[in-house]
Formats: structure tokens, sequence, C-alpha cells
């Protein structure tokens, strides 16, 4: 800009000829809708040709907010997130709020330490990705009155927002789909029992077999420390040690039934010729994969856009009752399923 | 905590028995070699013990600085950028300073208007992996005296720091690969002319077809509008249209090599027995693909722990000279290449 002074309100509202008053409701999105339409683009056009740069944090003086939100992950290379994150961003930009990211690497210590320098930063609110059911940091939130709202994953006994995806009826769906195919002897992978999606997505596949009338074999049952390739590898590897039959696992994350890709390798299985597999996700390139994975699709991008529009709402309505919005995901059948073997799988 | 009051440098310097000026230089990381290991031991102990948090910001008044980084991406679903953040994030994390991040979806208006918020809200420096060749924003912010790295990509006839992969010995390596193999019709798609990375990878195709004694083939060589898996399918489509024969493709990226392997399946031609294809970048879990991708490795945490690093230095001293750091791809071979094959490709 040539123009060294930077425009004010009272400069644009000048040029169109309003008070100052209607301008500043125009600039701000909140109250944009208290002004005629007709107005409000005179306004938007006028402020644009004068070069006019809204300030929120000079309104945030004002209504002390600072229009900035922190969004902690616990994985930014897991392919889950970063469309989780970008619908954040998104609905944040368009109220003229900024996010601040972090990746906590899953670990409660980083956490705490990126949570305090965030709220050095004055942040407005938090949108956490990183829940246990039982979770000390959600608790300080709560009893220290910060807006939140968690994402992917929730806690138990609290009242809290939370946008999540329908764990329950992913699993039936999965399992549903092996039944129908003629699988009887079902093994799971499931993930860490500590946080919301490990815990819901193991009850569920217990109580799915139950509701199918297949008898319950704990040796083909594992839930794994991670949700990870490593994990599912391993998982899978002890279940095979066990030597029970089984012609399919459900697994409770895209990675882990990587992982389980990785066993069957090694030990000349053919997935889904000798056993099928499904995952939960349906992460990126998934169908490119060898087979391509048969899994649980997931609305990464609403689930992010939704606990964005749902933190905004907590932020200027505190006093509304919590909520938690479930979104359903779908059943994606690619080619790591199929009808069972009649050879049944020999150890 | 229980106890109210906010402890302060004064409470950890009484504890310990030194002045607090002590205390002060060993609780911020760039002055704490001034203070001798086992009294700076001591002082972060006791800190610990009294719960005593420092505030960077109430330091940064003093020091003009916010310890905040605004970090600016040009799509964070492309599976390069998370590893690339995630060193950012750490690296600047252990010296007290936090990321904003945000995702401009390769649009220079977003672009602008997140650099003006990021602005707005004191940002120490700026690291940014959306330049093009000629970048108004990289202008703006040398005008504007910010301190900025460009990480992965940069500009031309700049002086900037930068960290970036050495894009011409990588392709040399990929090219070099093919012929080695026998392969001597060699098609290329490359990606967007205005972004460094698809510049310098297009003009070292040309060069080291050259250096290897090979016919440039205009026909054989595309460069797409994006680097993405649509425009690598798109490109290799066109290709494959002028009906002249090749036997390999070296592509500029992942994506576009993906796209190629789309455009090989619906003409039924298999990889790599009637065409060979290289990437570039190795990105997450391309070695499942079908078939496995070869490619070129580039060391994506590494170039985000780089970037902070240098962006740290410049803060700190900003009348260093500019420079350029280029980091070295390396060629891992997967099974996407072979020799060509006899009965070469007919349309």
């Amino acid at each position: 800009m040539n123009n060294k002074r930077r425009m004010n309100i009272k400069d644009v509202a000048q040029h169109v000829g309003v008070h100052p008053s209607t301008v500043s409701r125009v600039l701000n999105p909140e109250t944009r809708s208290m002004v005629s339409n007709e107005v409000a683009k005179t306004v938007l056009k006028a402020a644009e040709e004068l070069g006019y740069r809204r300030n929120p944090l000079a309104s945030g003086l004002r209504t002390q907010r600072s229009h900035t939100i922190g969004v902690l992950i616990p994985d930014l290379t897991n392919p889950v997130f970063p469309p989780i994150v970008r619908g954040i961003e998104r609905t944040l930009g368009q109220e003229g709020y900024i996010s601040i990211l972090a990746d906590s690497d899953s670990d409660i210590e980083n956490e705490r330490i990126i949570l305090e320098r965030m709220q050095e930063r004055h942040v407005d609110g938090l949108i956490l990705a990183t829940a246990h059911r039982k979770d000390k940091i959600v608790k300080e939130c709560i009893q220290q009155n910060i807006p939140f709202v968690l994402v992917n994953r929730t806690v138990d006994n609290e009242s809290v927002m939370a946008v999540v995806n329908d764990d329950e009826l992913g699993i039936r769906l999965a399992l549903g789909h092996l039944v129908e195919l003629g699988h009887r002897r079902i093994a799971y992978v499931g993930g860490p029992q500590d946080t919301s999606t490990g815990y819901t997505r193991y009850r569920a596949f217990i109580a799915a077999l139950h509701t199918s009338g297949l008898r319950t074999d704990r040796d083909l049952v594992v839930n794994a420390k991670a949700f990870s390739e490593l994990a599912g590898y391993q998982a899978l590897t002890d279940i095979l040690k066990t030597r029970k039959k089984f012609t399919a696992v459900v697994t409770a994350n895209d990675l882990l039934a990587l992982g389980c890709y990785d066993t069957l390798e090694e030990r000349k299985l053919s997935c889904p010729d000798d056993v099928s597999i499904t995952g939960f996700n349906d992460m990126p390139f998934i169908s490119r994969f060898v087979p391509p994975l048969t899994t649980l699709h997931i609305p990464h991008f609403d689930l992010g856009v939704q606990s964005a529009q749902l933190l905004l709402e907590r932020i200027r309505e505190p006093d509304k009752p919590a909520k938690t919005v479930k979104l359903e995901p779908r059943l994606i059948i690619r080619g790591s399923t199929a009808l069972p073997s009649k050879s049944k799988r020999k150890k």
C-alpha cells in the first residue's frame, strides 16, 4: 500500500454515507445479518476499494476475543486427520477466525505444554482430537470453563460437546457384510481401550457377534496397543499363534488392517482367498492398496466442519446445553472381502 | 493448582537462592547457555516443583516477540506436507515457539487473507511451502522485512532463505536408473512450470536426456497443470494419443505417477511389463500400491526441522546473509521399474 495511514471504519462510513456503527456491523460476520443486503454489499465494496482491513484483534480487545482457536491432533501423519483439519480451518476462516494447530504425538505431557502455550496466546476455544475416555486435560478445560469441542474421540461420563462417528453402526455394518458372505469364524483386531473409538468398536463387535447368533471366541479377539500398522501386525500374529480357525478379521481402523495384510503376507496367506479383512476410516489412497480395502467411510472433512461450527456456537452461546453429534459411516465394499474359501484355513 | 497466585520468577529465585536474572536466563532457552549446567538444573527443578510456568508472551512484551510462527501449506491432504509440518512444529516447540498453521488450498487470495490474519496476531516470522517462482507474497515479505523461510519450493531471482530438495539430482538418478535398465524411449510427465519444483525437474530431465545421449522427443514430454493424480492421468493420456513409442515414464511427483497408473490400467497396459514409471517424493504408503512405486525419497521431516532452524536463526540474527539448503533425495527402487519388454509397446 502506498497510503501509509491504515483505513479505519470511519473512513469507510464517510465514503458510503452511513453511520460508522453500520459499517462495523457489516464488517463483523456475526452481526452482518442486522443490516440490509444492499447496504452490506455497498459497504463491503467500499471497504475493499479503500483497502480497509478488518482487525478482529482490535475488536477482540473490546469483546475480549482473540479470534484464535487451538486445535490439538494426536498424529498429523495419520491420514485421517489432515482432511479434518482442513474442514476446521475452512469453517473457522469463513468467520474470521484462525487456528493454532499442534500435533501432540499422542503424548500427554506434550498436550499439556501445548495447551499452556495456547492459553498464553488467549485462544477463544479448543478443538481436541486427542481425548481419552478418562482425560485429565478435558477435566481441566471443564473446570476452567474453557470452551472446547471434542472431535473423532470423546470421553466417558462427562457432559461435553463432541462430533464423533457412529462407531457401533460401523462395526455392525462390517460384521453384517462378512456374515452375509458366509463367514462364521470371525476374528477382531481392535484399538486401545482407553479411547472411545477403541472401546466402542470392541464392545460393538462383541454385541454384533451375539446378535448374529455367533459364538464369541476370546482367542480370536485382540485389542492392539495403538492404532498403527505395527500394532495390527502384532495383534493378528498373536491370533494366528493360537492356531484357532477363522476366515475373516474385522479391524477397528485402516492402519490396523494394513498391519494384518503384512501378517498374512509373512505367513503366505492370501487376502481375501484365505482371510477376508475389513477396516475403518477409508483413509486416502486405501483403494489403491493390494487388495483394495473394504472399510467404513467416515466423513473426515465434515467432522472438521461440524466441530468448528459447534465450537463457534458454544463461544457465542456458552449456556446452551452440551450435545454430541454422531455422523454415520458408510460401508465401502472392495477387494479385501470375499466368500470364505471351501478349504478353510489350515495353519 | 490449589495455589491461586501464579508463581513468578522472584519466587523461584528466592527458593533456589539466586538472583532473579539468573532464573530468567535459565528459563529462556536462548540464554540458558549463559548459566552453568548445575545451576540451570537446580533452577529448572525448582521451577517445576513450584509449578512455575514461563510466559513467553510476557517476555515477548519486552522483546517484542510473540514466539508465534505462521506456517502456510498449499494442501495439507497432500501426504508430503504433514511430516514437514511435524518437523517444523517439533523444532519450534523445543524453543518455546508455537505455530499457526494454515492450508491455502493453493489459492493466492486465501494466502493473502491468511497472512494478514497471521500478521494481525504479530507472528515473529513465516515458513512458506506455497512459493511460486514469481511470488507476490514473497516480494511483500521482503519489502516489509518480515523474517521468512521457504520450504520445498523456492522463488526465482530473489535472495531468500530456503530449504529445498536437490531436484536436479533426483531426476538424474531416476533417468539414470531407467537408462541402466535399457530404456531408450523415455517420456516425461512434469508439474506446473510456475513452481520451482515443476520447472527445475523439467529442465533437469531435458538436460539428463542430453547427457545420456538420448534424443528429446517433444511429443513425449508433457508438463501437467497440477501435482495431482488427475493431472497425471490426463498428461499420460495425451502422450499416448500421439502414438509415439516409449517404454518408460519419469514423473515429477508421486501423485502424477499414480495418475499414470490409472491411464495404463484404462488402456490395459501393464506397469512395469509394458511401461516402467518413476515418481518423486516417496509419499507414505507408496510401497503398498500396485505396483510399489520406484521413486525419489525426500527427507520430509528433516525439511521441516531445517526450515524451522533457519527461521529461528534469521529471527535471532537478521543480518546474516541469506542461504538455500539443498537436501539430497535418494532413489528407492521398487516394482514399477523393470527391463523394457522385448515386444515394445504397440497402441
